[in-house]
């Protein structure tokens, strides 16, 4: 029997199962610093232990995409080592922030499968929670992937499609404990706008770009120890390209949005998340908002505002979809969350 | 109103204003291990906690120039995001040793203010100040730029010039307090060479050189939260390079400046400084050093040293001007600066 | 006298001599951090404080490579700065783990001298321990590199060539105090094979592959505060190529056998170890092993196995030698250790 891990294919999977991941991972401020380095990120709550105390935080929580690709990375091995798509995310809560010290780890329950018609391969729905050394959860997200099969004449599951919110109510959205913004200092935080400055349907151009190198989405990928091959192998696609892990571009977009979205502090919920076209090495990816919704809370002097971000790698800000509905080829993501945000 | 930053134009500056720049900074081990990372530093007081203490001081404080690029990093959205030429420093004194978890903000005083005489630009002078949690400054420096004006019919403002001291008298520089490097021990540290040891006018080629990466310069940028686009966007300038940030060059030359400078631990002031030519990557770093001056000071074994610290790309060691007085291509900058070292 | 260390040649060793190296080093969670970013390292005791403390350790210690860098990086100075060839390591002893906090140094013994028949150069034995900041050895291990001289008419020293193990005996293994495997847990740890599922003679692809950068490389030699001209400057070969780090290679390799390896926790013994033939951006390390010996410890529920681990940057696993008996080209690394694993 082979030693190394194959991963596990579509037929591998059993509803209502639960897989619980290797490697659980103890972060520090060392995690925060190559995050700071790695991507253009300034929210001054992940960077500042004062500023967080004015906010009522014991300190600087981690980045909470920080959290994400920490929890995420480690269902890679288990999920989506043989997956061939990346369908979707649903129903992302931030549950609990995390701070240097803090050990995460990941399980994740089997809510849906479903065999595609050609018969070769399936798509699976997970519901992956983050606990910390407490066994308190995290973050827990849905996510659903296209799984091939080894055996395609392996028998297909009875099909099963979990029913998720397309997006979370404002009431689902855990407040972070004590969080208060009724002291929050605009000038430190770098922009005076506030929860009720931004109006639904507005949108943001972020101006400013980065071109990325392969360096450093390795870096950042192998931080989070995720282990797809196709992210560090030059020689696993034809092409001799390595592509960038989607979380990769998350991070790079989210943190460019701080240029205009200064305030929208923390996210506290992932409702919908595509990864429209690959990312390589070399793109020059800029950023664009859109205001969704606004939800008022019940924390202290903070309201939650519900964001599209897009990244791109050139074309129009604010272009997103062609007149077939398809993504437009320089689209790369196109994420919707709820952030907190003073009001 | 877009809610991004667009800058400040010349003609947004009052004289006598202070400007509070954003985005405080915690620091922790994990900067101080990037530091290492990027830049191949070897003084043993920023790189062991226990040397430190020989020296009397409670650990080993960051790099003094960590401190300088948080610093300054914090100032660029306010400063240098129009700025046409980044023209001189003067007057950097470190004033206190910074320590893992402390955070860092900065301010700016507007200090100076000259149309140019096209109209369409002037020059800025800001004295910048930076502070740890406790309000305490720990380290201001003057520093002019060019920038531009957004609308060229503005008004020009009575023009101030600031007269700023061409060097810095010893007595101004600020000894860590406590500091004793009387019980110093060389052979740790890495080189015989005391304060007697050193002549005025003696030059040193530090002979090790550096190739620069992309990622590199970038990681390092980030680090300091410096958001100066032309450092990052591959597109933004018509040549396709991205240039390099002047201090990414300094703390490179620093570094490499430990082979024949080992004990020069700590920089307490900066004279002066100029980046002479952009450096890109690929260009291979060098360095060498000119002593300037020598100072006693009155801490325990401690001797202050004058240097001028040339980072090229090439060309001869030692050169500098051409016969016009106007710095040679190879050279990246000059930067003039008063260190502490054991007698 | 020139003020930079322009290393040591052949002449100026003296058999039985201790040369202390410079720069002791403070490491915290940065470091590890950057190690995970840098390398795909998955091991769970180095991973999670949690995980540690279930092995009755008072937290993750350092990957035991990272120590070894650390240690290995204060020596070229005075070793390795005018070696022309690395030729070997022998009796490596992983001796304490080493913790965020801890501040390591390096001192070497000579312990062999003999000048080559061409009179240009010699080999250099040294018996190099690492110390941290208590004075206890957390590591030594004996390396030889050929020296050139400076002066081909100095005398040659009497030959003096040491006698070392071939393989480290298992009772000369130090077991970390307090460590117990009784309570492990594979889930955790990401994989199920044990001690006692690995066969002497078996040998296991790791499969996975990893494209190296030039920024990675520096970064990481960096870090370890490795000075060598050959790892930085790309102006130093005639080639323009930056030879990558020995240890670099180690390290990826290491990390790449967590897939099939993943319970070989803690590498306590360097048996061997030879890098075949240089490693250059752009190349993809591939890692295989080969179970050499197994014994049993002292420690509740701990195995040691003796592994061979080879690197490659292309050509089939399990080849390693051609028909004279030399390494193929495609070989970067074959290294002889033994690590702990759970029984």
């Amino acid at each position: 029997m082979a030693k190394t891990n194959p991963g596990r294919f579509f037929e591998d999977y059993r509803l209502g199962e639960t897989i619980t991941h290797a490697v659980p991972r103890t972060l520090s401020g060392g995690e925060r610093a190559l995050y700071h380095a790695l991507y253009p990120d300034r929210h001054a709550l992940a960077s500042s232990d004062a500023f967080a105390r004015t906010c009522s935080l014991p300190g600087a929580p981690f980045n909470d995409l920080l959290t994400f690709h920490t929890v995420f990375g480690k269902t890679v091995p288990d999920i989506s080592l043989n997956a061939v798509a990346n369908l979707g995310y649903a129903e992302g809560r931030f549950l609990k922030p995390v701070y240097p010290g803090d050990t995460l780890a990941s399980e994740s329950e089997v809510i849906g499968l479903r065999q595609n018609s050609s018969g070769k391969s399936g798509v699976v729905w997970v519901r992956t929670t983050g606990r910390n050394q407490n066994g308190e959860p995290v973050l827990e997200y849905v996510r659903w992937v296209m799984v091939r099969k080894a055996d395609p004449g392996a028998p297909a599951p009875e099909p099963v499609v979990p029913v998720l919110a397309p997006v979370l109510e404002p009431g689902r959205l855990a407040i972070p404990c004590g969080l208060d913004f009724s002291r929050y200092d605009f000038t430190l935080a770098g922009e005076p706008h506030r929860w009720g400055d931004y109006a639904i349907g507005e949108t943001i151009d972020h101006v400013d770009g980065v071109t990325v190198e392969e360096a450093e989405h390795m870096m950042a990928t192998r931080l989070w120890q995720n282990t797809a091959k196709v992210h560090f192998d030059a020689t696993f696609r034809p092409d001799g390209k390595r592509l960038i892990y989607g979380g990769h571009v998350i991070s790079m977009a989210r943190a460019l949005s701080f240029n205009g979205l200064a305030n929208a502090q923390m996210i506290v919920g992932l409702n919908a998340g595509a990864h429209a076209n690959p990312c390589f090495a070399g793109d020059t990816v800029r950023a664009w908002s859109e205001v969704l919704d606004k939800a008022e809370t019940g924390a202290p002097g903070v309201g939650a505002i519900r964001l599209r971000l897009v990244a791109t790698r050139g074309g129009e800000p604010f272009a997103l979809l062609d007149s077939d509905g398809k993504y437009l080829p320089d689209v790369l993501l196109d994420l919707d969350y709820w952030a907190l945000m003073p009001v």
